[in-house]
């Protein structure tokens, strides 16, 4: 019988109609068997500040928690400037801290993103693949989920694009894959 | 006669014994002559949400128009998770939105690391150079001024270090002569 | 009176029917007046063996002569393995060298790419402006251009897509700005 | 009983006295047990030409057997130019092709790097991962070899440095452990 899998995910983007969210959304319609999927929203958490570290806010001790509790991680962001969403990269400098409580230690990683313009969120992809080699995180290599122009690829807020659709679940499927290997 | 210059400062770590701002404070002792250095705290900046746009936060735009007023920006980050710490990347995000207000727009900038580790921030720069290419900025590509081992570099607060002090003097020369040129 | 101007194209791939050649062929249609553009091709450079330093290849000498004899760098290339075709990086480092003597010092560079997939070539452009950092060359950052399914663009050879040559066009004439500017 | 593994390796340089190959010399010193170690020259190797596909040089189907026949790949590579030396990332390029016959599939993969500078080579080894995502390589996180300073950690040719060495070491283990677990 399969093992089941719990899957946590996040967005980078702190904006009610996110795009990233509504990829993430979908991904929830998209989960193989046995495999489950929560989403965390990254609202609370506060701008890093390495001199709280003897002090850390409780939404960053929740999703320390969360990610650790996790048997796989599924990110969908945008790229702002070219890079990795502030808001995300500060949620991930949190939860690898501090030194020696690294929570996404070991954990296998899928990452999607959704942008308005022809690239898709790329960019932001291979800046936050950098960071997972630092973290030792085991980061799915394909099919690699780039949306873009996703005005075109939503209805009321909903993923109708049937090749974006199709992608997000072989992402999912992957990732669930390599949980269920890292798992044994 | 010389043109004044007026540089704009930030440090991508909220820490307060931070390296990065060490390296800050070492510049605004290694000025030029006619030239002057504003060190800018990003404490205040909360994180980005796009649904706030039409609704600014205070420090967002003061941070904003401190940009747009400067001829030049000077920046120290430290690297987390071989990247751009979150807190900074979130401040540039702010900077450059909303859509057609980007404040960094045309401005010479500089970039300087400092890291406890033995690469000294390297991979926090070239992320950072990669959004500056979006941002439309003009980047100082050299001296590159990367402090490895930073704890032995500093006394009671202070970079002490001659090599390193002799580069950000250079580095500054190199960005206020670029801003120089593009005043005229 | 506008100061004449020669660029010095170069292609990143040996494909006798390359889209990559086929975008500098367009540039060659698109040039403001008094600029002239001659394109190189980089078939003869072998493969770089530091040992060969004090014996430099006929072919890299007039690749080297070529570059400083030209007032700006135009580069079109083809994204090989998600980076920098070997091809395209090998001719870069054979120009580089030896120690001290590096071709592009200080010149204008403006990148174009074309491929047949989504991303345009987008993950080699930002490859090379890494090493442009180290080359200390003064590279464009608008517009971007980046040309994808390329397929669909050219008939005969030739690129006919209007909103590429357009593109093209803007780019070429931003490079020939910023070589002005530096000539003066 | 341990499984046989046999690793691959090559330098991404052609300089004879090349500190990269130095690398993998101490590497061959430093194999656990039931493991060997292959040291292949791409000097045969010619630059990429896409029309060659279907006539492919001999010293390529050479390359690209050896590739596919082994249980694990290590790469020691110099960084020209803050990226991959043209010549190694040609012969990755050749290995990748044609369409369909990528010899590095799913291979796990272990990079290093020395170089004469600070850095170690760092630049180089974050672009060459980028690379490998394309061509679904297995990469190994952890340790990261970078030898800086390599001019002051040899003697005869001969990597002297205990640290140095000692990373190596591991680094081997590692990619030998994952070797292991995908074969199974």
């Amino acid at each position: 019988m399969e093992q089941n899998i719990k899957i946590l995910g996040f967005a980078g983007s702190l904006r009610a109609q996110s795009f990233n969210r509504g990829i993430l959304n979908a991904a929830a319609q998209l989960l193989p068997e046995h495999v489950a999927l929560e989403i965390y929203e990254l609202n609370d958490i506060p701008v890093f500040n390495q001199d709280q570290e003897n002090n850390i806010p409780p939404a960053v001790t929740e999703f320390k928690n969360k990610i650790k509790s996790a048997d796989a991680i599924l990110i969908a962001t945008p790229e702002y400037n070219y890079s990795v969403p502030g808001v995300l990269k500060n949620a991930i400098d949190w939860a690898s801290r501090p030194y020696g409580d690294n929570s996404f230690e070991g954990k296998p990683v899928a990452i999607m993103s959704a942008s308005t313009g022809m690239l898709g969120g790329a960019r932001a992809q291979y800046h936050l693949r950098q960071s997972f080699v630092f973290l030792n995180v085991q980061t799915v290599n394909r099919p690699e989920v780039m949306v873009p122009f996703a005005r075109d690829k939503f209805q009321d807020g909903v993923l109708t694009d049937e090749t974006s659709r199709k992608k997000i679940a072989e992402l999912v499927a992957a990732l669930v894959n390599l949980a269920r290997i890292l798992k044994k």
